[in-house]
């Protein structure tokens, strides 16, 4: 007798799986820096995609300057054939058909930087103690990129956020404002950030007051130390410090989650993903903020300048050693030791016959 | 190169409209008995909807049985053209093109759990201080119900919880197992749940201990008071008093949250809408458990027993005051205080000077 | 120039020490019944403290009625030797010099209720997983029993809340009110509690809405699962599990924690040792609510009946196996997992180079 | 039969009261500067404590550089009258015998602040909405003050900490360390706080590691964003806000808080007043900490620093409005909105009928 739009179609979450239409050709390699332990893998890895994968290997510039790497004679001819980028001035995002990560949640996150749009399928070994980023232990690495090379493995597509900065042009004030960044004019730059964004006090110990908005309208002032806008990845991360709820990557959804606020009553909050966030400091607020987008970027916000957060068209295809589901949950374990606990009860009652 | 199914579409939680094929014709009015303050308005909307919308409207007989009700001589033409029906007896799921509660949040669960199949759309009039399933005021309810009549209305679909429970059967041990459920057999019954489905010790001071299944997988055990697992609308009524963040109805996901954990690491999570759960007793649980289903319908849990728990395919369609966004901010603010703060900073900071 | 009572003398928790006037002559052994483990420890302990140290050894009957200790004729000349008594018949609240637990924090909760006034210095064996309540472990227990007995220990005293019930006569409505305690009379009941008092809404799944005054005056509602009023040794117990903060047991407070509360702000508070709770049924409370003692003696709360709490002059005095700070950071380790974490970090930073 | 030192002598918190041994003579009066709305109150204030009262009023340099005080004609004679002093360079402990704030917390902190030794009784008004630490209107402050004097108000007596910060030499690697201490030598300062010691990553967005001593002993180490070792006074500013239960003020305890802690299970805790925390940087931190008190004097810690806290001997005598139990929850309430809410049930329950 009624009708309104179809009801959403749920989807299985451990459905997702990645097909190559033909198969990778290239590959990017990050590595964290500065960490010796994983010289040795990197270069074992190397020798394998390019001699034995016959893949283009891309390696940034800045890894190879190590000199541990630079003056490794045996490992020579193989530098010979990477290709290699400098961040920030060259643009590999057409280039490279499928990302490996070595180290640690960092090296994803920086992966995901690399890439304002579309993003390649990343497999992530973490070398160490197990991240919720890096699935992959690195023991039996050539079989599984193999596997994963041939293709049919599960994925999972971790959503981001696209964040819009508009800083209002000060030059009235005699101040020219500058940043760093490449790809932004002077007045509007764009991020997608896999984790959150973050407003907070920054080395001020004045305290933010920021308005937060959702489609147009203004839902809440911020007072406290700042407030987490976190994608369901993210909220494994700082938002779970902030005492958020933890959310499975696959929930089309945004989180929200202030830093230690004024107000007892200020719970973190979950909002669809199609919503459009934006965050201004409050006319009344004293002091202006700063906003980092996974941990990077770190600048300041003043009045009239706005942050503007959508959920992004372009995730992040992000290989599991599982599925989806379990990789989740054994990441909440090992990093989070969740819900670990004592086997014997410890709390009494009468009819434990004391 | 490579290429997986299509990223999510990503809906605005605001364009969900509803439109009527043919205009509605019959109405159920649900209304919380044994509150003297309902009669007025009660007897009102059922003249105006029998009398100016010439509705077919149907009253359960209990609210019927009122003195207050029964004996209203000036109300008597108008009872008898009500279509009568006694819960768990009748069946009018077929029957009725729209709901109308008057109330409090309870009449909505109230009403979802007549229709174990498709709802019609539900309009809340909440009489009294606003909830979050009774965005009406009844102030002005010819205009805001024509209205709806006429057609193009915000919307928003709430999802709910299908609930299985399987009990072993227990007849070896020379216990008949018996239930007042109607529509279940003796051995499996289900439910449609708007809120929640609570495990809980039950009158019982021991402590429960049971195990949490998600797509067939062992993901943990809950040791404690008890577990809610609640649907996005839920996610604001027992789980939110038991620690858990709060999701906007629009989110396609289930929130799991323990009560009274015994664990200091026991966060509550949020997992996709396509999951299956599953809840057990531990095996070594030595006392039973109870559930309940939107505070309804408790029963004891004992060993063997399972609850099956996975998102419905028939929402509740619950008309919205303004929108699905500012609704639920509203109730927010309304019900639950959120970020209701004093003005003035208590934090003292240097640079207030003092 | 100006004068107020001397500030308050602060005492270092590490401080208190027990000796003997007197060595100690007679010893109560309390052990957890229904627990083939702790058959061969209570044994041992026994022959030990009855042949070697010459004590006497007080036993609870329904202990000695268990056939695997009945029917052990090794143990037959040992048996005769114990002074037996019974629960709540037999009073040797002024006998008893000493006492040892064996089996867990439920069986030192036990101890507490035996002794409504002067408690003896306890000694507690874990015998399995650590405990707040029980620090010794039972490898050593010779050495150790000995240099207790040859005094000069640490001690710590767990301070207790002395709980008043107080029930409105009910015999005009043709109840008789009966209760099972054989010191109270039908109206005015007295409990000494070590961990806690619980209010909640029992079996019932209504709400409880209780009012909570303090010295006299009406300080806030209740309205939730319930209200736990806790020692500084019961913070560990059910209250950290209902969200409140860990207090060491030398603090000299009261701890009030809402279970699952319906107000967002409705954080725990901890007030001064000297404070009078009073804990009554709101005038418009639509249902009793549920009163228990350290997990045991529960009962209904009616309208006009009153649980009136103070902190209790008799405190129970507890051996420490070390001392008592590094017993209860050693508790909060083992029994809640305290702070345990990854030593890597998870959370991102620029600066961690990815 | 066995003897330990006696038991705590329990307090009544509202015994605690003020009588002068001779009338106060001279009194301190702090203005929050740069608010407009405080210069008419503060004028009238003075001049009845110099005219009506004949008290010496003292008053901060900077506060009469304000042109709205400096160039008003009618109160020169009133500033003739007043003896004025500079912050850090004029010691006026031993010269006041009574405090007047006005206008807010803020104020009492740098009462607090002026005194490291004793301090004599506060009378704070708050000229706006209440705080936690200023309890008396303007209204009737000639009434209010003359009572005071007289003799005989209830004050408590918030304790406050002692910080010992104790900087390495750091000359072999050439760098003069300075800092802008006057009272401190170049390797140790103290503090006297009445709210917390803050240790945070300062203006990083590196993560602090720091570790956590008691009486000696290392207890945890913390990572996260920093740490917060509060008074009970403290205990309702930035501790509540990083999620830390609510201690009266007369609770003789210390509390630390993490904020935003890595791991899921650092609850904050209360021990007694009579231990000494130390914090240090861990030996693995990658960066540096910054270390605040009552939110000024803000500086770096580097390895091998220490800041060493205990309680300090010197309280703040505060005078209540009141009484310290009714005063604490009245701010509790109008400060933090605490346990503020609908009166009506939002959660459901059978029993409701719907």
């Amino acid at each position: 007798m009624c009708s309104f739009s179809p009801s959403r179609h749920i989807q299985d979450p451990a459905s997702q799986r990645l097909t190559w239409n033909k198969p990778p050709k290239s590959v990017l390699v990050i590595k964290k820096i500065q960490d010796a332990s994983l010289l040795q893998p990197f270069k074992e890895l190397c020798v394998f995609l390019t001699e034995q994968k016959n893949m283009i290997v891309y390696v940034e510039s800045k890894v190879l300057a190590d000199p541990a790497i630079a003056g490794d004679e045996s490992f020579g001819a193989v530098i010979q054939k990477f290709c290699t980028f400098r961040e920030d001035l060259d643009d590999i995002s057409n280039r490279v058909d499928f990302i490996i990560c070595l180290g640690g949640d960092g090296t994803l996150l920086y992966a995901s930087s690399l890439f304002q749009e579309s993003v390649p399928p990343v497999m992530a070994f973490h070398l160490g103690s197990l991240g919720f980023l890096t699935p992959f232990k690195f023991d039996t690495y050539q079989s599984q990129v193999t596997q994963i090379i041939e293709g049919n493995t599960a994925i999972i597509l971790r959503s981001r956020l696209r964040v819009r900065v508009v800083k209002e042009s000060r030059e009235k004030k005699g101040i020219i404002m500058t940043n760093g960044d490449s790809e932004g004019s002077r007045k509007s730059m764009q991020y997608q950030v896999l984790n959150e964004v973050v407003v907070d006090r920054g080395p001020s110990s004045y305290l933010s007051n920021v308005d937060l908005f959702l489609d147009g309208h203004l839902i809440t002032t911020v007072q406290g130390d700042g407030v987490i806008v976190s994608t369901p990845t993210g909220s494994t991360a700082y938002a779970v410090a902030a005492g958020a709820s933890m959310i499975h990557p696959n929930v089309p959804a945004i989180m929200i989650t202030p830093i230690c606020p004024h107000s007892l009553s200020f719970r973190p909050i979950v909002v669809p993903a199609g919503v459009e966030l934006k965050i201004m400091l409050s006319r009344d607020a004293r002091n202006t903020a700063w906003v980092s987008f996974d941990g990077r970027k770190r600048q300041e916000i003043c009045h009239g300048d706005s942050i503007t957060i959508t959920t992004s068209c372009f995730p992040v295809p992000s290989i599991c050693f599982r599925d989806p589901v379990n990789d989740w949950f054994e990441s909440l374990s090992q990093c989070l030791h969740w819900n670990v606990r004592k086997k014997q009860n410890y709390l009494s009652s009468e009819e434990e016959e004391f």
